[in-house]
């Protein structure tokens, strides 16, 4: 299978367009309260220049669904609250010990350990909070405790927690294919599922439309976490806001490092094109998906 | 105002009761799986020998209200997970750099710092997962959101974390009584609050009872916070479970430092028989509730 091209479908809007309708909800749930502090290191993070590509999905999977983006907009925000959440606690010096992230210090070299640790534990809580207090009333009841039930399981030791005990158990340790994908899909798939998921649930969408979304979350979220792990070893410090080749000298196990450059580039190929295939056989057109998974590519290709 | 007190309620009996339903639940909740680590560093601190007063509290705001403890188990078992991630963060050498508690080394001296942090978050988002999943289906579900709701309140930037972040701020500072309140309701009142909330909200409740509960919940809540800051004064490693004169050595503005110990000692006979004279005045006959309040005191008068 080749990567579909599409040739009148305009990505880079696509994503600024729906990126800034995130954001400024965003802006609106954490508008600045008292005690400041708490606020503003939630921003600082959160309104950082992310590209917010997880809430950008559950947006288009509410489209492609039938759904209205109002509906999923809070859940969507919750989502890079959780992202957000994990970057601050991973960045920690007790962690992968980062000082810079997306071209600014680390939310901790900004506001201290105490209050990076504490700004964590608030975005988990608030996620479910602008979740319930934000979702239309229209939406069933059932639908809303669903998608709270998802990013629960995506947020806590069933997801993202459970990646990274992994991941930093088997630092500086020779870990097998197994383990290394347990840890990918994990830290980074499952919330791209969730991502998905959501936008569908709160959309009512058919169990074949639900089923189909999870698994191109599932695949390009994947084909995310080793298309970063490659440009960790391509990149510049410029084009990654981050210092590069830092997972080799911190002893992370990552895709390149087991299965070659050239052999995680095909990965990533492969990924994205089954992801695409997806949507097709199951009737979903979304250019922007079909773009999504793509574009992920291209970072690797191009 | 006098402390009521009871000759024929046997307080221990019930507490040592109500705490065993709430550790049977915590255990199952809890079965270790994969990665066995997290669930271990769960298990360590949540199963550790914690009074569970707050779950037990939930229970009883149930009965007083003429629900059934099934219906708000997994609730209860919920907030005692946000107390004891509370801790695990509250402990770690960034904040208050705690080596012991309840007898024991704290979380992160059994497991490193790392652990600790992803127990946490893994903590807070299977609070709110075990409420979802295991909260019978009879109960109507804008009650189990309403649940969700009170407890990413009480667990984020409203309530536990914004009085934590004043709390670290304000060391080695003079502050005034305003401030010191703040920390005490939010740091400690506000679980309390959530606590009592969260069993009549769950027992379909009047909205007279809610009201009645919810000020109980505050009152108490507020005067084990002075309590504690009393025992740490007077208490021994022993007794306490963890380094006694801790605060003054770390420079915590305690309510003894701003009132003087008997100055203290009265506002938590006052709180507490307060909140025993709510229950009276709005016929909730409750033997337990009545013994906490009065057994809070008694902590720091007997």
């Amino acid at each position: 299978m080749k990567i579909i091209k599409q040739k009148n479908f305009d990505l880079p809007k696509f994503l600024e367009e729906n990126k800034l309708i995130i954001k400024s909800h965003l802006e609106k749930y954490l508008e600045i309260r008292f005690p400041q502090t708490i606020w503003e290191a939630m921003r600082y993070t959160v309104l950082s220049n992310g590209k917010m590509i997880r809430p950008v999905l559950t947006l288009e999977s509410a489209r492609v669904c039938g759904g209205e983006i109002e509906n999923v907009i809070p859940a969507a925000c919750a989502i890079e609250m959780i992202h957000s959440q994990s970057l601050i606690h991973d960045d920690l010096p007790c962690m992968d010990n980062d000082d810079h992230r997306r071209g600014n210090p680390t939310n901790h070299k900004a506001f201290g350990e105490a209050t990076a640790v504490l700004t964590g534990d608030a975005l988990i809580s608030l996620a479910y909070q602008v979740i319930i207090e934000n979702t239309p009333e229209k939406i069933d009841r059932n639908a809303v405790l669903q998608t709270l039930l998802e990013l629960s399981k995506a947020a806590g030791p069933s997801g993202i927690v459970a990646g990274q005990i992994i991941d930093i158990q088997s630092e500086n340790r020779d870990i097998d294919f197994a383990t290394l994908d347990y840890i990918h899909i994990h830290k980074t798939g499952t919330l791209f599922k969730c991502a998905m998921r959501t936008g569908a649930i709160l959309s009512s969408a058919s169990a074949e439309k639900l089923k189909a979304l999870t698994e191109y979350g599932q695949l390009i979220g994947y084909a995310f976490q080793i298309a970063d792990d490659i440009l960790d070893i391509k990149g510049t410090k410029e084009s990654l806001g981050k210092t590069p080749g830092k997972d080799k000298i911190s002893g992370k196990n990552t895709h390149p490092l087991l299965y070659g450059l050239s052999g995680s580039i095909e990965e990533v190929e492969r990924l994205c094109s089954s992801a695409q295939q997806i949507l097709i056989e199951n009737n979903l057109d979304s250019p922007a998906l079909i773009g999504i998974a793509g574009g992920i590519t291209l970072k690797v290709t191009g």
